[in-house]
């Protein structure tokens, strides 16, 4: 894994989140963006080599809902760097950890990306993205 | 804040989990501390800038186990390095975030830390960190 690309964090109310921490991070959300086959709107501070993503649900089905129904808002995911994504799915498949797809899929802020379950991982989301040149 | 210093993740087996995440980040555990006060043993990966700590606690009174027993092994906190602790807090507290010590506490990793309530930040515990030169 090259760096943390970004840890996502799962809100109610993206509005009022984004004021929460603009201020906490002294810096300013410098993007938004929906993600429509997720069901997410979501927004991106810079911190260091790495990013903050806030996740609002655009619906009730968005896996967002469902994880705040069930959990509250808080640390929904975090998100690896890496060089090349199908050789690491490869890899980390071959070293038992349960891919949540067979083949990366488009994800926000111009990355291919994939999900691996958090049963094999200690209970965290993990998200695998690779920067599509 | 300058960066995001580690990601604290709270797991019930420490061994079982340094080989669970040396073999996903594909990089050994580099340093292995307890901290007495904090009733925890923790384990550090290097993964660009930041790192991941690996939280096992050391007796059922640890904030880990209490953790543990409600959510379950996963992201416990977040921790972002600062230049100057005292003045962060400052800045945080006169935002109206709750600071859940007024002065900065010895951390792990040669660290002073202060951790801020998560009812003030959206569900994530944070923590500051500045290193001690």
């Amino acid at each position: 894994m090259l760096k943390i690309e970004h840890i996502g964090i799962a809100v109610s109310n993206l509005e009022a989140s984004n004021k929460l921490f603009a201020s906490l991070l002294g810096t300013e959300c410098y993007k938004t963006e929906e993600v429509e086959s997720e069901g997410v709107t979501t927004s991106f501070f810079k911190v260091g080599e790495s990013k903050i993503e806030l996740l609002e649900a655009t619906n009730p089905e968005s896996p967002i809902s469902k994880f705040i129904t069930k959990k509250g808002e808080g640390v929904h995911h975090i998100a690896y760097a890496v060089e090349n994504i199908k050789a690491e799915m490869k890899r980390l498949k071959s070293e038992g950890f349960v891919l949540l797809s067979e083949e990366p899929k488009r994800g926000a802020d111009n990355k291919l990306v994939c999900f691996l379950h958090p049963k094999s991982t200690n209970g965290v989301l993990i998200e695998l993205c690779q920067e599509i040149k």
